[in-house]
């Protein structure tokens, strides 16, 4: 932790499956590559087991929205909420504090 | 989101892990228990694969700090850096907005 820290965002988005997600994992890394590429964008984590945890994070709530209304995100949330996903949860965060342990 | 939403504290907790974990899981399964009983938690997500992700969920910045400095959970804390985690970072988010999906 820096005086200098400068906020940023977190997107924590947590769901659960169907069972049958044909597509899913294609899908899920089409759009993991097509966020890399927005403006604003700084990382992202992901991990699955009975839930999945998606926490992608951006300079900015702008940088948020304009990836949330992009265009072929769009059709993947809509596929998304058709196909996959029995339920999911999207929390937009201030990242207020950080630090860090390494070995 | 309703209009009246009112804003709370997310503990987004990150980490990959040595190869030999012996005692964690009965560990990280007292603390679960523990931070269930203290005042102003709401609630925790989590999930493994090749990086850990815990995200916890709490009133106020006040009850984040109680938890942190709790004795036990001290004990556990440095448990994990001497003998579990190879790399972990804590960020401390303020949920600002939120929604959800259901089927």
């Amino acid at each position: 932790m820096t005086k200098d820290f400068k906020p940023y965002y977190a997107v924590i988005f947590t769901s659960t499956q169907n069972k049958n997600i044909k597509g899913y994992d294609e899908m899920a890394s089409k759009m993991e590559d097509l966020a890399k590429t927005q403006k604003g964008y700084l990382g992202m984590d992901s991990a699955r087991n009975d839930v999945g945890i998606t926490v992608s994070y951006w300079e900015s709530l702008e940088a948020i929205k304009n990836w949330k209304q992009h265009t072929d995100h769009m059709l993947a949330q809509q596929k998304g909420r058709e196909n996959w996903y029995s339920w999911y949860n999207v929390r937009i965060c201030k990242v207020e504090r950080e630090y860090e342990f390494n070995r």
